[in-house]
């Protein structure tokens, strides 16, 4: 079965083979494999050995974040929130929930968030001192521009904070280069293709210091992770980790780096997702983007206009043919969702394409284009 | 390996097999799946159908210990909280770095908590809203007796929240007949033996709903778990859960019904323990706790007085005969600490003293006794 959903992703069986066995996370046969994945992660971040750490949280990538905006921002303080879609939606709902106060900022949905409506946004409030990014927007499939949103929050003296779920791993990212991150959040699932249970940050330390007394909640405290480990040693974990899902990131980690890492990553998904987008708009499908801001990550197709159409017998007949896909929607207006992330290649969504074909032929779907 | 340490527990081939598959959570086919987890969940705690919900967590025992106390006691609200070990501190850390009030009641280190010192307790602070209690205190190794400190509770009107992380599915536990419990809080790991990712609560729906808006986070709020099993089907998940693991736990609660469910797996952890207890003492060391307190959970084995005592050494060369203990210290006089629950048997626990002895030789421990 290919799962062509944004997550949890199809995974190798290499990676799965290492979730047989029981481990003691704190043992010492464990430690230098916990402290490669702490370090190899820092490495895809481009983070700086001492100024920046890498903090494990057990869970998922909604964690991490709320996690992020607890730890980095104070209870009342502002975040602008460029309004992506449903995951910025998730930020803006976490911090409101947490006391912080979001700043939606207001933006295309199918459009990278423009720099200087930022730039203008801030200006005009100072008591905004974040601004909080969903790096690729799962909502909609569009990339938005890290490099740039956080030139203008380092101008203008604020911070940043990544939620890197569905990018970290495939995007570029260079912490060395941007000391306006606070942090930058993601998972072992998604593009490092290891099996979901655990999240990770990786943040600046000296923020992460000058930030202990904000979270409001122990357990999703990134300082209180920081402060932990100094105290216990980087080897010790505060609460029981997932020890078979870190085993087995570890092993997923051992195959980014053979495959060349993010830049091989990044073209791989590159090119399942052009293989997707030109295989659908052959079957006479739309795409939600326009292909000069489709992102690598998503696809959205818009569900076709024939009143044959319905999400979830499309779904069944795609996984009769061993192809599976999101049964809800996630856009405003109808549409089925396609990760190109995790174990699969351009061949994969090429078979994927060609059971979508035979599903609309099985449902009768003559009228393709967008309702 | 043996892994003797109170979490992650040993766990049978079975439940890491069930790891190797990839599973798209909210798919058809894992749905009814999923539903017998939580059915089974629910039963094991004696909950009734329309009264109780299991609430899933991404994450671990101390999330769901988190999420409890943020949901069912709002900001400001007092606890009472025995302070039984160090498992009763972290809930006393959790509630006040979340704005709750614990009022911590000391109580002996060696002894089940005394229902009259809590009613005393409730009776002289009227603002107490809830006991937060620690069924099995994994601290010490003591069992307290959510039966007895509920009907405390229940008599004076206030209500219980039970940390049942390494408690629940071998010591009993029923819900139907204390209403006065609003959750019981467990993981996939400990006592039923799934590996660990994932936290469940067992709660009252009324409290659930009752208690929208108290939590302060997103996250940790198991209202917004009810009420969007409400909305989206009890199917969803409000974020990417662990597949595998769920799966795996799947298997472990096959293998638990097999064992003959609750009574059954006590039988064997007591045995387990008893297999130990006094097999350490035959070996001329000390447990911490007399026979009459000493719960089927965790056992406290007191550091020997010899010099040559070294609580690492002592680690490796059990780990030499293929038997793993925790190499840190939970109790305030030194001890070694070990686990009687897992996939493991009287035998094992026989394997594990001949190991001991062993290891006590090789490190020329001539005084046994306590330091």
């Amino acid at each position: 079965m290919l799962l062509l959903i944004p997550g949890p992703v199809t995974t190798r069986p290499e990676v799965r083979e290492a979730l047989r066995y029981d481990f003691a996370p704190w043992d010492n046969d464990f430690r230098p494999l916990y402290a490669g994945i702490r370090e190899r992660v820092l490495r895809i971040a481009h983070g700086i050995q001492g100024e920046h750490a890498t903090l494990p949280l057990q869970g998922c990538g909604h964690f991490i974040t709320e996690a992020a905006v607890r730890t980095f921002i104070p209870l009342g303080g502002k975040l602008l929130i460029p309004a992506t879609g449903s995951y910025a939606d998730r930020m803006i709902r976490l911090a409101r929930e947490a006391g912080r106060v979001p700043v939606p900022l207001a933006i295309s949905p199918v459009a990278p968030t423009d720099p200087d409506a930022v730039a203008a946004a801030l200006a005009a409030d100072p008591g905004i001192g974040h601004v909080g990014l969903v790096y690729s927007e799962t909502g909609s499939g569009v990339v938005h521009d890290v490099a740039a949103i956080g030139a203008v929050a380092r101008r203008l003296g604020r911070r940043l904070i990544v939620d890197a779920v569905s990018a970290f791993g495939a995007l570029p990212l260079d912490l060395s280069a941007q000391p306006e991150i606070d942090v930058v959040g993601f998972t072992s699932n998604k593009c490092l293709e290891g099996v979901p249970g655990m999240a990770f940050a990786v943040a600046r330390i000296d923020r992460v210091e000058a930030c202990a007394g904000n979270a409001g909640s122990w357990s999703l405290d990134l300082s209180s992770i920081y402060a932990h480990a100094l105290r216990s040693g980087w080897g010790s974990f505060r609460f029981t980790p997932p020890a078979q899902v870190l085993n087995a990131f570890n092993t997923a980690l051992d195959l980014f780096d053979a495959e060349g890492g993010q830049p091989a990553r990044l073209a791989r998904y590159t090119a399942n997702m052009r293989t997707f987008y030109d295989g659908v708009r052959n079957l006479g499908l739309t795409p939600c983007l326009p292909p000069q801001v489709q992102g690598p990550i998503i696809v959205n197709v818009s569900a076709p206009a024939d009143p044959a159409w319905d999400l979830q017998r499309f779904v069944d007949a795609l996984k009769a043919r061993g192809v599976l896909i999101s049964n809800f929607y996630s856009t405003e207006l109808p549409s089925f969702r396609v990760g190109c992330i995790g174990a699969i290649t351009p061949a994969d969504m090429a078979r994927a394409v060609a059971a979508m074909g035979e599903a609309l032929g099985e449902l009768g779907i003559a009228q393709r284009r967008a309702a």
